[in-house]
């Protein structure tokens, strides 16, 4: 069953790239950081008011990046992206970034997040979550479209 | 009178630099950042605390950037910032951006700040201050030397 | 005559904020760059081509900005880019950064910018160009419409 | 037989952190790049020159992060980096980060790069090569005691 999909297209920025004249590879993270915070907002749960309303944040404790073909300025880039694995308090977040012109896979990455909060004893310390339900059946309903924002 | 001076020294790292192979322009605004965090910090009054201590926050109103020449990948840079003029509630902090090796100006920018605190009020609002007396001392302070860090 | 103006639509990533839960005002600027690329890009004159074909480069020798209130994560924002000023060698761009939910100016940014090529002599020694007559028409021209990309 | 190590000691900026006031997690990676670009320097074989004299170029192809505890403003960070695997035309670069105050480690890193040279054939293409005999001694020699810079 297919997990919800989110895609994004934007163009390579000459800030983005560096002196070998190609995206900086720091640079994709942070696309695929924002991907996944798009991703959340698309299934109803921007991750600002996770915090605000329940004092939940899904921070990265892993990344897994596969560098594939650069990209460079002036590139159209798709990033599609879905949460691929659920466990009870932690998920993996799949990225595959595309280049549009070409079709070439640019980078496949994957972030591994855990569901956290403030532990109310130690307010500099996070206690792991169980997930809530409505937002994985909102990350994971079998039904959803990839949007192009 | 002179104020309180304070430098910085690093290197132009690869990815600060731009497909022009020269640092991006506006990594050197973050450089500048950086420095009045610094200045502050040297002068015993890290902007950190100021926050957390006396609810008192210091952002940019105003931005002025002469840039003079290029710095490039591996170059060595020197930035110089003091306080370089008092208002009641805003000043400006000077920062001088030098290549150590060639002892060119890279650059020269003002930044104009403002003393805040949020307005109990209004949580989303802010209300410029008077300037503290003590921070404003620290900064002045004559007989202070160029610290590197 | 109006001259020929972009507008840029994006909302602000989590990554573009600072502990103060407001875009880091360096990443401003960054956004100011990008629009001028654009607004060149929509006059038919990418600034990557111009390069290419012509071996034209337009630094930036001077920025002004002023900040008039902080854009935050999840914002909608609008970048309007014309260029404001034409002297025979330079010119300036001027952008007008909007928050486009509630109407209010984020910030108002001036870039100086100048027509160099790289001097065949000193390779390292750049040579400021007067302005080619087609790049002048075509970002002042008076018929154009704002694009929205 | 050890390799050779390199450590860099920084503090964390204001800049480089989040709304969470956590260093942002793509900066962590930035800061690895840096790393690898240092360890080169110490050895002898600056990316820079790599490239220029040889025409060799050191891309990343794939990158492992854990996120152990995060970073906060100000707090100082020493990455300590070595080759920690040789292939005949790849190799692993492997960056523990640590906090110093506290001797948490706050990441884990590894990035895979591989050696690779312009086809002079086709000027977009890239062909991997063997890893220079004097690189991978200079990276590789047991007496490198790590430096601090």
């Amino acid at each position: 069953m297919p997990a919800r999909a989110n895609r994004r297209r934007f163009s390579v920025e000459f800030g983005d790239c560096d002196p070998a004249q190609i995206a900086y590879y720091p640079n994709l993270v942070a696309w695929v950081d924002h991907s996944t915070h798009h991703l959340f907002a698309s299934a109803g749960f921007p991750v600002r008011d996770l915090q605000a309303s329940r004092g939940i944040q899904v921070p990265v404790v892993g990344l897994n990046v596969r560098f594939l073909s650069p990209a460079t300025w002036g590139d159209e880039i798709d990033i599609d992206s879905h949460v691929g694995r659920w466990g009870s308090k932690s998920f993996d977040v799949h990225h595959r970034i595309t280049n549009v012109a070409t079709g070439d896979a640019v980078a496949e990455a994957t972030e591994t997040r855990v569901c956290v909060k403030l532990d109310p004893k130690h307010p500099k310390s996070i206690l792991a979550q169980v997930i809530p339900d409505d937002l994985r059946v909102a990350l994971d309903q079998g039904d959803a479209v990839t949007r192009v924002i």
